[in-house]
């Protein structure tokens, strides 16, 4: 690789093939003299999803496993003559569910990349390097009411939020000792185009399927928040550009209406898919073990830098529905 | 191996062999017709603390190392045929200061103990198992003020912190997961005769050496609330006795004053030791990277189960001090 890689700001996306990922890479790829090194395992993430930047002279891509250590020389060199600017942590096991049956999912998936990833970059952050993470609203468990950054206990109901969790603890610690600052955007549910799990993904496959009936999750009167990935992506980039004077920002991010009920989603899509099917819906008010079938945001905090989320979650489904 | 282990409630205590453990042995083998297996790597733990019982037929002792994947035929047989009863999980890094120079210490030996020793028991546990953890002030990080259980945010400025909190967290998930009811204290400094690590610990050490000078780590002004393991393993015993009804319980213990000055410590050390030395303290105001150099409890939940501290931080040191 001969790469005129010297003096320029590096990137670093982990995750970079998933939802999250792909859509924030499309937005910094436009960015003049820089780097960006991409990150995933392609456990979820879709090579598809960045195929049209794996040409791109800006973007290097490596398929790396980071639940184990990493050791990537490619990366240390350019690491090493350029400047850290912005490591965006997005890789997770995002399959929330899959997690309920093997703890294991979580904690490599999602912890283990933290701390890895954070040890791996350790030697080159710099005073102005910023860490982005991507939690969860999962990290709450089950709170009464709105749920706002102060809302207390932090006790995670499913390993999705309890390793979502544990990864915030780590980067707090890693920011504190390398006197570095973070950022850490819990999110609620995500939608947009390049989907790899999740409410859209789940029902539209067995929408398709030649299955005769479309069982639903839990009873269908699950009602969260959604919102659209390019929002998600719009609102990050504008509060790290704010004045920040505290080491460890964290942030509430998405919109703060009641939600949509998942019944409401299985309509749209079945209207979509133009395909009538006998929905069964179970007697669980829960789609799984640790779904947290209620809550709201209160995003107050969010609102405060002068963000504010434009699309619901009707109009942030109703994007990604037509998109997919 | 031909014990009489039929039937009998079965008390794990990892990390036996350190402060808390050993003391909590010594109280929980004076039950009747139990099962006691205590475990520990002796990374820290000493085995002279717990000599004393190893000839006692209830109690069986392993030395495994939790940090990595736990396979113990033993152990297993021990659970099929008995009642898993109480799971004290008490294994760690306690040395907080090591921490700071090595992210993996507290990774491994306070993060993965949790997650192994979890993942090794879930066949076993019942609706009536439960499980206690050790947790820390530390998780807290810097927060003005006194301390409660819903001061936020979480966010540690130690790895030591980091892990107790991800352990927390873990816990939580597991608790929801398999339907157990869990414990969380989260601890103070405690002090007491069987010591691996700490102020009394470090400070005793550095007196008795042949150094001419005493050095102490920061300025001496550090200023925190000790309680002694006698209180502390009493006050958990009458928590878990009372009614609960979530499934996660977790509370501040310890004393709820002011603290001792680190100063104050070591003239109470020199006395003891009848030695004279010229003591350097640091400029900076913390004794290590991570260390929270005030903080105070509010134990109000805690006093609404009935139970209140007795000794405080300066009667806590006298009595460590006394018998160490």
């Amino acid at each position: 690789m001969k790469l005129k890689t010297k003096n320029k700001d590096v990137y670093i996306i982990t995750g970079v093939a998933g939802l999250i990922g792909s859509t924030l890479l499309s937005d910094l790829i436009k960015r003049k003299k820089c780097i960006i090194i991409g990150i995933d395992n392609f456990r979820l993430g879709k090579l598809e999803f960045i195929k049209t930047f794996t040409r791109n002279k800006k973007f290097i891509l490596f398929e790396i496993n980071l639940n184990k250590k990493i050791i990537n020389n490619k990366i240390l060199n350019i690491l090493k003559k350029n400047r850290l600017k912005q490591i965006w942590h997005l890789a997770a096991n995002s399959d929330i569910q899959s997690g309920a049956n093997n703890t294991f999912a979580d904690l490599k998936n999602t912890f283990l990349t933290t701390s890895n990833i954070c040890n791996f970059l350790k030697p080159f952050v710099e005073k102005k390097t910023i860490l982005i993470f991507s939690s969860s609203s999962a990290i709450y468990g089950n709170i009464k009411g709105r749920i706002s950054e102060g809302s207390s206990p932090h006790m995670p109901e499913s390993y999705y939020g309890a390793m979502k969790l544990a990864s915030e603890s780590f980067i707090s610690a890693f920011s504190f000792n390398n006197n570095i600052k973070s950022f850490i955007f819990r999110f609620p549910n995500v939608v947009g185009k390049n989907l790899t799990h999740g409410v859209i993904y789940d029902l539209s496959k067995k929408i398709i399927s030649k299955n005769q009936y479309l069982k639903v999750l839990g009873n269908g009167q699950q009602r969260k928040p959604y919102s659209h990935v390019s929002e998600i992506i719009k609102c990050m980039i504008y509060v790290i550009k704010k004045k920040h004077n505290k080491k460890i920002n964290y942030y509430n991010i998405g919109t703060n209406d009641s939600g949509i009920k998942v019944k409401n989603i299985v309509h749209l899509l079945l209207k979509k898919f133009r395909i009538k099917k006998k929905i069964i819906y179970e007697k669980n008010d829960r789609g799984w073990k640790g779904d947290i079938p209620h809550y709201k945001y209160s995003t107050k905090k969010l609102n405060r830098t002068g963000f504010k989320f434009h699309l619901n979650s009707y109009l942030s489904i109703k994007k990604a529905i037509k998109e997919y």
